[in-house]
């Protein structure tokens, strides 16, 4: 897709704050501080110009503006997504979410909350709670990421295995299109195939289909009873990967079941020590809910026993799952930046831990993994020196394992989207048939390509 | 958006009878056997040729030969379809997908099947049953439509409550476009974000977008325990409304909740006596499953019973909804034809009854009901004559119905789609601005508007 773009003149600047007023930042600092994500990838030049948008209107009017001046646009929640998707373009325009954060109606009876893209994750979910419902997307990011920027990167999270990803919690949305038009799309209904989905369409496009200012959302009751964690420790990855086979193949299901191989374990309690004891191999931690909790966290382990697990414990505390939610700020935290977001289908989990250590062994480099165990999704982290060199070959561990991945009827990203960082890699899972497909959608909503250009799609 | 198409000529015929064999049809009588679908919508004019596609390659074959000859076509499952989607173009190609019946493989351990679009749908639940598992998707024509049919209409049933749309069941797609392109959409994994999500672009779009040819389809494992029915009948439909609203916010969750009008069960038994009582304004019929399904059917007949509902059954036998299934066929055979889809959310059910009681009685026209309770899908049917005149007043009766379904927040098709029947009412649901998306994606996924043109978007 070609597509020119212009620096914004002084003149059209001024012409956007007589728009918008002091909703419009052109202070540098601010602007860098806007322009970052919790990605590697760092912005190839300053962006001119930030916008707090406070309504639907300002993103319509913003959009508007860069569409008639040709101005790239950087879309932006809470900027914690990790693959660049939010970060700012040299010249470009960034629009800020944040300021759209109010819950506008918790509807109990049908269980639909109608939210603004910029509000917390967990604020949400704790104004759902009060009437006895919760919003089920819970990344591990829920204190700090968007409801909106769970809706553009289709967010997973702990409680996918149980509820499904952030899509299948969306009925409706408001979008802003990139000449600024708004529309409805979905309904209140839980059925309704009126015309083409086009909420699910919006649902994981990264910014670069239009601008997601409002969502429907589904609530869930919470269950009745309490939660229990438990905990089963392994000496071998590969029996812990037929374990969560299983588990996921049987009668008792959890909430929650991620993984924590021993190298991952012993940088979070480094980090912050939550008192979770370092396996031979790997840690299985999950929850159950529901009146029978207690009883399908006694079937689970009992599972995890017949393969092998020692150090079995079952407990009403979270603790046990404080670990898994520092597991990203951890490793972050150790410089350890070199990872991925494969997905596989859950019964070749055995034979990813096989690959990837064949892998680790092959470049020389140690990996660790942290994965949202229950459906598939790993996120192996590659020990790489913090020089170029380093990261480049930390990058070839990471390709290999995307390849091992996609061989197994897998993915090369689960949940974090592709952004800028893995925008490259696409043509390893997509054929050149299906991204043309993509361009051309995005060619016929964003005629001049000024909403995330060169990410994502 | 414009499109000039032609009637293909002999010699184009026989270029594609050199192409695709005896798989072209060119008899008449066949031809028009294969024109028309479920619904009252007749074919404009004779089309000019079936193919009946034994492969992908078939599909891909036909579709480039159409393209290339502006030739208008109509994609075909059963033909069970209520809404014209499947019919005739005068002078245009029909596509027939029920040669592509293999089912490919069960993956057991993954829960997954990979199926040709014309299986039919209960051939694959009962492949999958062997294996422990089942197809949720179920509509009540699951004996005789086929899953690409159920996939392009994104087709609900009687199960949706419990394990949602057909769309909840796709994973992933083999779809041929407009010119024979063949693409793959999704994974094989639980979770995927890599690009659009183009797998829940084509489900639902009715035909309009490209021909599914095969799809990989999520099963779920047959619940334990003996399944329970249940039956409640009602003095008072508003009440019915109230108790299915309190049943779908209580904690003993069916896995299927209808409703019959006392008038459709009168028709239901007349067609085929199933036992039913015919009850003094509606019956709720219904359905739990899992280890305590006899202790939810208790629970929720409790519920039933606070709301004044008397003649209070639980049965393990099925036949209870077996006289849901036969509604559609009973109704047809009485003539009873002029019928629509609409959709509340669940929250509204007392609400849309009253109404549909005040328009029926300003019409003077007897209206009969037969719901996907659970979910809010009503299938209202209004008493017509079998003349133009009679068909007029009675599709007066039905606009309003689904003005008021709007009106509450609801929309105008849960499960039958739009196809050609309700295609000059789009506008009643949607903007401007989002048929003008809908129709600039048709546009750029098929440029000469050969595919389903002037239906569903
Ligand atoms: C500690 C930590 C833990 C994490 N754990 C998880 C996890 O378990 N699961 C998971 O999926 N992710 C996880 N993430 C990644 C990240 O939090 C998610 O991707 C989250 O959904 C991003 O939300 P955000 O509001 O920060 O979006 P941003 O980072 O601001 O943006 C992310 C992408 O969405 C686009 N976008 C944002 N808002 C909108 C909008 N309103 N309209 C259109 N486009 C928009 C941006 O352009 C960008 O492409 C984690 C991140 C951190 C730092
Ligand atoms: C007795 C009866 C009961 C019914 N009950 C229900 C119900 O409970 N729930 C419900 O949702 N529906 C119900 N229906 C409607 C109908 O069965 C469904 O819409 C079904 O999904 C249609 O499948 P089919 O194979 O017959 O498709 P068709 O009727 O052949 O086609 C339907 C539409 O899909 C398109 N299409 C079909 N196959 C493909 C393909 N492979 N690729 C692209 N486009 C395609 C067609 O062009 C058309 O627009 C019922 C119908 C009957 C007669």
């Amino acid at each position: 897709m070609s597509a020119t773009f212009s620096n914004p003149s002084p003149a059209q600047i001024t012409e956007l704050r007589q728009l918008l007023g002091d909703r419009v930042v052109t202070d540098p600092a601010e602007i860098d501080a806007a322009a970052h994500d919790r990605s590697r990838y760092a912005p190839e030049g300053a962006s001119a110009v930030l916008v707090r948008a406070g309504s639907t209107a300002d993103v319509s009017c913003a959009l508007a503006w860069a569409h008639e001046h040709r101005v790239p646009v950087a879309v932006r929640g809470a900027g914690t997504g990790v693959s660049g998707g939010a970060v700012g373009y040299p010249g470009g325009l960034i629009i800020s979410l944040t300021g759209l954060n109010q819950i506008t109606r918790i509807d109990e009876v049908n269980r639909l909350a109608d939210v603004q893209a910029g509000v917390i994750t967990s604020v949400l979910d704790r104004a759902a709670n009060e009437h006895g419902l919760f919003f089920p997307p819970d990344p591990a990011s829920v204190e700090i990421s968007t409801v909106g920027g769970n809706i553009a990167t289709n967010a997973g999270g702990l409680r996918c295995i149980a509820h499904g990803v952030t899509r299948d919690a969306v009925a409706a949305l408001e979008v802003v299109l990139a000449d600024g038009t708004v529309i409805n799309t979905g309904a209140r209904t839980r059925k309704n195939v009126v015309g083409l989905d086009l909420t699910s369409l919006f649902v994981g496009s990264e910014g670069t289909l239009g601008v997601i200012t409002a969502a429907t959302v589904r609530l869930k009751p919470i269950p009745p009873g309490t939660p229990h964690t438990f905990r089963a420790n392994f000496d071998d990855i590969v029996a812990a990967g037929e374990a969560i086979t299983a588990i996921v193949g049987g009668e008792a299901q959890p909430e929650v079941l991620e993984l924590l191989d021993a190298a991952s374990v012993r940088v979070i309690e480094a980090f912050h020590p939550t008192g979770l004891n370092v396996p031979n191999a790997a840690v299985l931690i999950g929850q159950t809910v529901g009146a029978d909790a207690a009883h399908l966290a006694d079937l689970i382990t009992q599972t995890c026993a017949a393969h092998g697990a020692t150090d079995l414990l079952i407990s009403q505390s979270d603790s046990l799952l404080e670990a898994r939610r520092l597991a990203n700020p951890a490793l972050t935290a150790q410089g350890l930046r070199v990872s991925c977001d494969v997905g596989v289908p859950v019964g070749e989990l055995a034979n990813v831990f096989r690959g990837i250590a064949e892998i680790s062994e092959r470049h020389g480099r140690a990996v660790s993994i942290v994965a949202h165990a229950g459906d598939g999704n790993l996120h192996p982290t590659v020990e790489a020196e913090d020089t170029p060199e380093g990261y480049a070959a930390a990058e070839l561990v990471i390709d290999d394992i995307t390849r091992l991945a996609i061989s197994l009827g897998g993915t090369m990203s689960g949940e974090h989207g592709i952004g800028a960082v893995k925008h490259h890699e696409l043509s390893a899972q997509l054929s050149d048939a299906v991204l043309g497909v993509q361009r051309s959608i995005k060619q016929t909503l964003d005629p001049h390509n000024i909403l995330s250009p060169g990410r994502a799609i």
